[in-house]
């Protein structure tokens, strides 16, 4: 039996959700080999002890962009915004293929600069495809650099993408689970804090909407509103949408299903979807109806916020950049 | 010190949810004497071994229209939908005051039977008034039969009620804890079907779209749409309002101040509210601003479900039935 | 309407989980008149910012002893292990009532020196009493200072006090809820770490131990192992006792009924007591039964651990203190 | 490449949560092929329609022992206790190889009539293998007919096996997730019930304390109390030993170390288990050390009830019984 070619990857920021997924990802993954995991505050310690359910039995090391780069041909970057931008920098420059998964590399530099703070590697902004294969394979295919798309903007636009032409204006609430804001301890994320209740917040704009104007247009009224759910993994996104002209519900199936039905990771249910339906896959499952009372379209798009959300489409965004089937480890 | 009059009351249907947090409170009342709790398939058990934490020692009767009459001047029915209408008139025509729990009288009777059923007992839906408080204030001091809207409708209605008139269209987005499911164990309330999910239902038209159009008005063009959490007791209604004209945050603000700044039991908050705040209160908590991107006004109200969403909303309209303060045991 | 006597009191330290169920407990009162509420890093905020459920609207200022005393006849301390010595000194020295919830005047000196750290108001320990008032009634009505019981020793000695006699020796395994963790924020008390799990921690010696045996004696050889379990307030005591004669299940129960028929808030049930059944109540439900085919008593003993576990036991010690029903404000 | 052998099998009782996810893990095994699976109340649903996550998209069809046997080697039964035993003697008696889920082939006759109720199918008994394969592998791999160990008893045997020579008596407080009971929706089993809630059950005397006594004698002196908790999937055994010689951590960690050391699915950790760490995984994590203050051995063992618990583990059994690898399908 003939070896398989393997790739080798670095995790770069391993200690966090999204980078620690990502890490056993690459892991598990036929096709890949992990060789490197780097964390700042966590430097020295083992992958497996800081999350012993993926059994990555790996050192954390301090991260040293020559030493990353002498030993791998990709990295997926896990740091924070602002800051992952001159490590991916760094490591564009020693010549891997990079898939980063914050903010940094997702919109132009006039729309992530209101959103955030001055980008610290805008040279590299040109050179950056956004991550949502199914809205964006062949940039993808041919990418050195891809921005991972936030865990919101996934759901929200595999939600929207296939009524942008017949939209008017939409409402977006988004409900997540608490990995989504991440592994800092905070009184937002204290168990006491999201245990038995529900809560909006970024109510008077939240910087997610950046990503889903980017790709649905400036003009399209879209009201972005996320929660915070007592639960860990999941992300649903609820939207609402005033249609430009009648559709029927039949109208609207077809439009999703034309737009989904070869993806390999969209899932078109004939009912409402669950976070529970998708925990732990990188399936985005859909379902679209239209409100009989008053005609407006109802999609609701469900992911794992750690998954489609963040580690699993690197991952589907690496496979493609390496000439890889897309689905390769993520099953 | 004067002995303070005491009305005596029963507690018919007390098995459920709401039922026995009824009988609990009228139980803790000053000035409400519990004097009979029934119950269909619980007949003959202890309501604190059905309810320890209630902690009301009571054994459940089967239900008796002659027997809970001649010992009671009023009741709290807390049969299901169908079932309370007989209920309600037999207690009725006995003379007792009545606060039904159910939908059987919060709708007239045409859109009662598109949503639920034939009535059982139409002739009382005349005297019938919707018991939310904060809008029918009057109507429910004078009155014999008062409806205790749901716990959705509860929440949305303090939500757009301020904003009545200058509302175009309104997208209510609504996540409930399972005890507003009810009691009865169903693969819908099984802890495993919720832990870790959420998920919309009845998307396609929920009846208590109903109570909003009541109150609202038919043409209101108002999308309602429920998502069950993994979360016991809390209710949230995210609205989303097309304004019919420009308006500021400060208007904003200005409208529900005015509605509400003598409400005992609607509190203006500077920050979205969490049903945790409200947890285990009569409290409705609510926050509106505008969203600058899109001049749409989000309002968000959050209630414990059943508390002001049934059982409190109960007991505060009992207590104007009565002629008591309206925060009279519920503080 | 004579007016009722009024004692006004602070709490020093509101802001963490414990201090502010105090604050709240005093401040709903009838007869206690909540006048200062303290803070250290949190100090200029308002209560109900911090915790809008307790709805007490009241700033947190800056500790000062003298200012503290100049309004108050007592005060209940809700700081750190270590911090609070100082300050329950201040306060004493100054002639205020002090219950302190912390473990620095629960223990002698020698056995807090070897669980914590070097005493620092070590003359203090001779006037304070251990206020777990159902062993200790007496002590704790003409006592000044009152140690309030740890909530893992408050429910493993309620469930094994009356077995004292009897006691061979016994295993304790403790299951409580994340508030008994405080409100920090840190690897253990993030949502993530905590749902969907439980573990055991402090495996090879928790000092809570140091309690257990201050009360049931040193050679009583008792294993003590708290695990962390996914929910809010509540503290399940499963002591397994094998007992130094043959007992039956009508003797175990005759042993818990002349303990505790008169107590207020010990509930003795027939059925193991859940967590839910006493959440936000200051009782203490135990369950004790001989398993047949070991002949080993098993006592359960649930509790809230903020209530009965920290600031509700507190009140009730502030109440016989003062002289009022000890029952006043907790029910 | 040449084609691996692959061997057709049954899920019989694949609505419950053991059977589904036996027929997920068999689904996607390498060397197995899922030919059918069959359901009682839910034939002619689709399993994916139960179960969306497990996405098997096969029909459930009535039992007919005929028509599987037909058409496959091997079933994984998961019937209810009592309604297994017929159906595997309807399938041993066409020649299929056997893993039954439930407690019928895991006890001698006069214990398990003692403990459940008069055997069915007794002259299967002698030919049953108890499938907890740590400790009975030769067996398992020889065996016909495979009786897969109750969630509880697999985590406490795992714990207590290493320990048996030395065990004086033992006290197992043990921690299920509430799919272990089932999907049947029962007042337990209710999300409200649940929620915020942790209660032992079962108290004088739970059934599985006769696997205990099979594995580890009857003298052994074993206290075992379940308890429910808020989570899904997930087992903890917490297990105190009072040995019969004094025994260091090291002794300790050496017995556990030669007993497990080339188990492929017992982790022998560092640190106390949580089930976290094990959620979905067919491992058992297990942690053992001495309480220096009482001599006692403390030994934690956690699983995944569904899988570890049930169908990973029912899995394993068949792999060997199959002469696969014992890991396959199960990474």
């Amino acid at each position: 039996m003939p070896e398989r070619p393997s790739h080798r990857v670095a995790v770069v920021g391993a200690s966090g959700f999204a980078g620690a997924l990502a890490a056993h990802l690459v892991h598990r993954h036929p096709q890949l080999e992990l060789i490197a995991v780097t964390a700042r505050a966590d430097a020295g310690r083992r992958l497996d002890h800081l999350y012993p359910r993926y059994r990555v039995g790996m050192e954390l090391e301090v991260f040293d962009a020559d030493r990353v780069a002498e030993r791998t041909d990709a990295a997926i970057v896990g740091y924070p915004h602002g800051a992952a931008a001159p490590v991916v920098e760094d490591l564009r420059r020693r010549g891997l293929k990079v898939v980063d998964l914050s903010a940094d590399f997702r919109l132009d530099r006039e729309s992530y600069e209101r959103y955030y703070q001055p980008h610290e590697a805008p040279a590299l902004l040109e050179e950056a495809v956004y991550g949502l294969t199914e809205l964006h394979r062949d940039e993808v295919r041919g990418a050195e650099l891809v921005a991972a798309p936030g865990c919101y903007p996934t759901a929200a636009l595999l939600a929207l993408a296939p009524l942008r032409e017949v939209m008017r204006d939409a409402v977006v609430d988004a409900k997540s689970g608490v990995s989504g804001a991440g592994r800092e301890a905070t009184g937002t994320t204290h168990f006491v804090s999201v245990d038995e209740n529900v809560s909006p917040y970024g109510v008077e704009g939240h910087r997610h909407r950046a990503e889903l104007e980017r790709e649905l247009g400036d003009g399209s009224a879209i009201t972005f509103t996320p929660h915070l759910l007592p639960l860990d993994q999941g992300l649903l996104a609820s939207c609402y949408v005033t249609p430009s002209r009648d559709l029927s519900a039949d109208d609207v199936r077809g439009l999703f299903r034309s737009a989904y039905e070869d993806e390999p990771f969209v899932e078109l249910a004939d009912v409402p979807p669950g976070v529970r339906d998708v925990r732990d896959t990188n399936i985005c499952r859909v379902h679209a109806t239209v409100e009989p009372a008053t005609g407006r379209v109802l999609a609701f798009a469900a992911i794992d916020n750690l998954w489609k959300g963040a580690a699993g489409q690197a991952v589907q965004d690496l496979n493609l950049m390496l000439g890889l089937p897309e689905e390769e480890g993520l099953r």
